[in-house]
Formats: C-alpha cells, sequence, structure tokens
C-alpha cells in the first residue's frame, strides 16, 4: 500500500480487543523508529516496550490521577473537544492494549523532539501497516522514569498503546488543501 | 514496499540533480502530511511550496548568513560532526533543489511541534516513495515568516528541499535494537 494510502487507513484507536499482538509485530514497529533521520544522527529516541500487567496497571494508575488534575484545568475548548468524542480521564487502554510502547527522548541531543517525533510518525505507519492501531498519548505528569527505571537524561513523550482496533471509526476530517498548503507565498495556492 | 524497507532505503540528502520533479509527486507528500494525526485533531501545520527561484535565492542567503553566526558559536561536537561530513555554512541545495517545502506550526494550537513532526516523518516517507530525496534542514533565526508573507502565530520548523538526489549515498549506521529498546524496565532486553 502507499503511503498515501496507509496514512489514510489509521485511525487514533483508543479501544483495543484482547487479541494477543504478535511480538514480530513490535519488532516491525521498533525497526521502523529506528530507521528515522535525527540530528547529527545522534537516535536520541528510547522505547520501553512494556507487556507486564502490574506495569501496565501502575502507568494506568499514575496517568488516570494525572489526567483527573489536567482536566479541572485545561482550557475550556479543549476539554468540550474531549467530551464531545467521550475522551475523559478514564484511560482503559494503557491496561487493555496488549503492548504499551513508552517512548522517551535524550535531552542532551540535538533536536531530541523534532527527532522522536519523526521515528513516532514512522512507527504510526508501520503499526497501520501490521493491521493494529494506537493512539499519541501524551500524559503529564506522570513519573514514567520511575516507574520504568528510565535514567533522567530520558524524558517521556509519549505512551503508544498496540493492539487490534475493537471498533471500526470513520475517517477523521482534514480541512482542505488550500487551507494548508500554499505556493512561494501564504494564501498563493499550489 | 513496507513502511520498514521504505525507511531503510531513506537517505538525507543534499545534493540534488536539477531534473524538473512533477508537480503531482509534490501533491502526494502534502497529501501524506495532511492525514496525518495531531492534538485534537488541530492540523497546526502549514505548507508552503517555494518554486519561485528568486524566493529560493533570497532564503538561501539568509540562511547562510544566519549558518555562519551559528557555525561560529555550535557545540564544538556538532561543528566536529558536521565538518567530517562536509556539512559548512553553504546551503547550496536551497537552489539546487526544485522545490522547498517550508513548513510552519500554529503556535496557538495543542501540541503543535509534535503533532508537526508526525506529519513531516509521513512527508519523509512519501518522499522517498517517489523516488525522490530531502534533508529536514531546520534554519535558526532566519525570518521565513516576512520572505513568505506567512502571519506570525505560525512559526518555521523545518525546510525540505525536494529533489532528485545527485549522488548515492550509504546507509547511515544506526544504534544497535538493544541500545535503544527494552523491555519492562530501562536496561532489559525485549
Amino acid at each position: 500500500m502507499s503511503i498515501v494510502d496507509l496514512a489514510r487507513s489509521r485511525r487514533s484507536v483508543r479501544q483495543f480487543r484482547p487479541d494477543p499482538v504478535p511480538a514480530t509485530a513490535i519488532r516491525h514497529i521498533i525497526a521502523a523508529g529506528r530507521l528515522a533521520p535525527s540530528g547529527a544522527n545522534r537516535q536520541p529516541w528510547r522505547f520501553v516496550v512494556v507487556d507486564d500487567p502490574t506495569i501496565k496497571r501502575t502507568i494506568r494508575e499514575e496517568c488516570e490521577a494525572a489526567e483527573r488534575r489536567f482536566h479541572s484545568h485545561a482550557p475550556r475548548e479543549l476539554v468540550e473537544w474531549m467530551n464531545a468524542r467521550g475522551i475523559t480521564a478514564a484511560k482503559p487502554f494503557l491496561v487493555d492494549a496488549p503492548y504499551l510502547i513508552c517512548v522517551f527522548y535524550d535531552a542532551h541531543e540535538p533536536y531530541p523532539i523534532h527527532s522522536t517525533w519523526l521515528a513516532v510518525g514512522f512507527m504510526l505507519l508501520q503499526i497501520t501497516e501490521e493491521g493494529l492501531g494506537t493512539v499519541t498519548y501524551t500524559p503529564a505528569g506522570v513519573d514514567l522514569n520511575r516507574i520504568l527505571a528510565v535514567p533522567l537524561q530520558f524524558k517521556p513523550t509519549v505512551i503508544l498503546p498496540i493492539g487490534y482496533p475493537a471498533v471500526d471509526l470513520g475517517a477523521p476530517a482534514r480541512r482542505p488543501v488550500a487551507e494548508i498548503a500554499f505556493r512561494n507565498r501564504f494564501g498563493d495556492p499550489t
């Protein structure tokens, strides 16, 4: 499948079937991220693949506590957007998904956030190619370093729950091309 | 081609052939980025596709001036890494590549940098699929908003020069998987 077709078939998945995910799929997903370019080729990303149920439960509990704090202080517009989609402080996907890939970046390297999110982009497409689903879940105020014994130079940036989608979702709306792409001058059509 | 194979065949390209790039390829590259997920689906990315030679020349001149300032203050390790690869303040690819895609993000949206670099990840793979090359060139201290008449709420983050590679490059070295991926606990093998 071409990249555009693969990107078009991708969905942000928050409900997962309990079916096991082959370990080879996880290896392919890591392999895709590993091949991304990075500032000075320093490859600042680190991935902790979590399938231990006790650790997943701890991550869920701490993320939900942080979410409850966040929801009580988030910008009104964002809370409305989340409510309209049934997105609350409850994050059952953190235990329902067979795997969590917790993504960290090395804050000591050049362009670590840009590079790591490029790698996540590659991983999202590999996840789609495997017939799996994920959502880029970005917890704030959760001490993933402690939970996963990760040295403090590495900063957590996203958790990718990995599993088979439990529901068929419609395609997300996108801005028209004329609103996001221009030629030579902002506002001029491509 | 699978994502992993496509990612493996990708190179960071800084030397381009003058051969014209089909406009359809540029449309596909924009289409891939447009389909990336984003914080609250706000799609904070904006792309200005530049093929006007005068504008490309202006961008090159201002980037090279900024590069000369940067090279005189950059961390020694990074300058050594760049020198070993022949990366200097000269950026001829900014005029040699038939197209520049200048990427901005809307600073008023949630997670704009994360989202936009995810989109760039999708675009890099589409560029590879088209048989084209690029490099994620991140100029600092260049007023791309003025040059391209982009409103100030949009911040420049990367320029992607797009063209056919002029040279065959070897595969970049990558850290072994055991150095970047762990299972349940940092340091434990996957």
